[in-house]
């Protein structure tokens, strides 16, 4: 238990007003969005303002041996905002600055509790944008992206946020407050300390202040939605672009499942009776993009395709985009709980993997509802169960190791852009043997001596 | 002292063939690119052919706390393969094997010791390139290469080593062979100990295979020269190619020491009156190349270039980048030291710090030939003096000083490329404070704790 005076030596720091110990409060904090229920309340929540502050907390929380799970806007999929040793959960999102956009250089410089969509509004001014955008990018925070090495739709031309960040101010858990890395795109002076935070999920450091790398906007982009009656095709259709080395911004799929509880949440008019969609988008200079667009529609036609749609406006396209990030939403209605999983394959074993997710749905009676960007051979199955029911429960489990399994054996990982958090720990081993285990806890155990930073979380 | 029974046990490791410690042998290995001046022999050079090998060397070390030096071709700038305590110098160039260029996934497996270049070369055949391109490409192998995180003259554009390296095969100091990473582009599963190993320069683990991203060869790219009568027209001119959203492949700058010390040892024909010379390329789709050249054209023209070339054949093209390749070697011939220095800059600061160099050079009265991949921000200053004239040692400690100073101050960093080594060492704490030196001593404490993994080395 949090002891009176700590906690009244942790006011000091941040003032009364953000300080929350209210019961309300501390059922509000205790999940993210992975599962929407709690396992075990924080004894306090705590939003302080700056690196400072941040550094005073963790001097406490290291003494006094409290857990403190760092959070943006709680937005994990994979359980890593929950303070599952109770402790205090410390909020970022009052550290949300853009401290500046620095246009020669490109790149800018950002407080964490930044909502990711309001930096691309503000870089666009200048006619310039941050490429990672997860499905979550219009409400989760820059500094939770980071901590979980975000991915996104345009993963498969422009990678991912950690290709982004150049530098990082972090506070340890002595509190020291240390600067990463810096403003310059080459930069091999020292460790890199800025890839190893980032997609640490919080359990190495608190991230007070990020320096991310911007790149002009293309001239021209084109979005197209292809139906298919047929997964198979589908899939086969995204080695094929690839293999004729078209890269799109987006390349993404959805199965029935998903095409089904799409349409019935958003109306967007999505063909109901499909077996698959692709989502393709193309960006760049504007003879390219028509050149690569008409490419893809040669490659589509050749693998069967039923129908071709091309967003002619800037709206129709922001629709079928808007359907898209709603996905989460819509999935979440079918049943209690949908468990979102991250697999990720080499992408020419994308069609494997998708068939086997066809079959272990069927093998072990679940449903499934797939999608994923596909191109980079990140594949989203979505688990939708009741969670009151124990046999079915215990079905997922089963099924969840097989799908790790066989993303391992075609030479995938476990997590392609969610994180590992809490619900992946179990498998960690799988994929890095002792050995990579060992090298990791010797990392943690340097760093975070006390293990008071996002404890159980990661491996 | 190696005693003479651990020296037995090493040689049934490797065979008696791939141990030598005859003292010319050692001689050779006392020293890499950097000084040419050996300061301590090692005791014994190495050659293991397998990651089982290397883990039986690195646990007898470990156990006996033997300093072990890894190499690959010894062409660290830096000092980073120097055995300054003795020890072992364990070469890696007998794991020399491409073991896989994968075109569906755009990758390769490599062993440590292949040759750069040899990468390129094979991957070409299936249309496919390595992007990083150290100016030593043709000699350097890519376990170098990775242990330094190195750059070259593509990195605007493409980026550098880091940025390629999607997975290792890594042996611990205690033996543990671990892999890191994978096949996939996305993976955020564990902590990114891949690209902390990027750069560590071999303090804290020996590299026994890697897994690179290769990309699509470029259908069509044009270089060209543009010779300037003012090097800060020429610096300016980076500045607006940049600031006009034209991101060449290559933007490399030479000033008038260099261009007159090439020309002198190549006969390619540079012009020796100018002040400095831009050697560009840019890459992509025909037409966007022919538009970004015409571009490119009309930028020098605004900024008084005397003359402009465009390479019309690859003959033409290949001697450019010959030439610029061997600047080195070059340089070495102006006196018995160069001294080449890696500061890199935000990109719009590039035409202060060439100023800064130029006032540097006066006030110290020293020869300073400056070439750099400028487009990025990183500039190579080569300070040419006689090692055995202590007066103009010591000149040329201060103005290195002075030069990290100003790099830092305009809010740069010690090294681009070359790595920190020996050499740069004592301004580490300049660039990361106590708690940024405090974080990478943690590090390597928890995963080399007997300090027997180039000690010495890096900060």
């Amino acid at each position: 238990m949090l002891k009176h005076e700590v906690l009244k030596e942790i006011t000091l720091v941040v003032g009364k007003q953000n300080v929350f110990t209210e019961p309300e409060d501390l059922h509000c904090y205790a999940t993210d969005a992975t599962l929407g229920v709690p396992v075990v309340l924080p004894e306090a929540v705590v939003k302080p303002a700056s690196a400072e502050e941040v550094s005073q907390i963790l001097q406490i929380a290291n003494r006094e041996l409290i857990p403190v799970v760092p959070r943006g806007a709680g937005t994990s999929l994979s359980g890593g905002a929950m303070p599952i040793q109770g402790g205090i959960v410390l909020e970022t999102t009052r550290m949300n600055k853009i401290l500046e956009i620095d246009k020669d250089n490109l790149l800018a410089v950002v407080e964490p509790g930044v909502i990711t969509a309001h930096l691309n509004q503000e870089a666009a001014k200048v006619g310039l944008f941050y490429p990672p955008d997860p499905g979550s990018v219009a409400f989760s925070t820059i500094g939770g992206n980071v901590a979980v090495g975000a991915g996104g739709l345009r993963g498969l031309k422009y990678g991912t946020t950690k290709d982004y960040v150049l530098g990082l101010e972090v506070v340890m858990p002595w509190g020291a407050i240390v600067k990463t890395g810096g403003r310059t795109v080459k930069n091999v002076t020292g460790y890199d300390l800025t890839k190893l935070m980032v997609g640490s999920e919080g359990t190495l450091g608190v991230i007070t202040k990020i320096i991310v790398k911007l790149l002009p906007i293309p001239p021209a982009s084109r979005s197209m939605l292809a139906v298919f009656d047929d997964l198979n095709n589908a899939a086969e259709t995204i080695s094929a672009i690839i293999a004729n080395r078209i890269i799109p911004a987006t390349l993404d799929i959805m199965d029935k499942n998903v095409i089904r509880a799409v349409e019935a949440s958003s109306r967007v008019g999505l063909p109901v009776d499909a077996e698959a969609i692709l989502l393709i988008e193309v960006d760049g200079v504007e003879q390219v993009v028509e050149q690569e667009l008409n490419r893809i529609r040669e490659i589509c036609h050749q693998h069967h395709v039923r129908e071709m749609k091309v967003a002619r406006t800037a709206e129709e396209k922001e629709q079928v985009w808007a359907a898209r990030r709603n996905t989460y939403g819509a999935l979440t209605k079918i049943n209690n709980t949908d468990l979102v999983e991250d697999a990720t394959v080499p992408r020419s074993k994308v069609p494997d993997m998708m068939r086997f997710i066809v079959d272990i749905a069927k093998r072990y009676n679940l449903t499934i509802a797939t999608l994923g960007h596909a191109g980079d051979g990140n594949i989203h199955p979505n688990i939708m169960f009741d969670r009151n029911d124990p046999d079915e429960v215990h079905r997922v489990e089963e099924a969840i190791k097989e799908i790790f399994e066989t993303a391992l054996r075609l030479g995938g990982t476990l997590s392609g852009e969610h994180g590992i958090g809490l619900t992946k720990r179990p498998f960690m081993r799988w994929e890095f043997g002792d050995g990579g285990i060992e090298v990791m806890s010797r990392i943690k155990k340097a760093l975070d001596p006390n293990f008071i930073l996002n404890p159980g979380k990661k491996f």
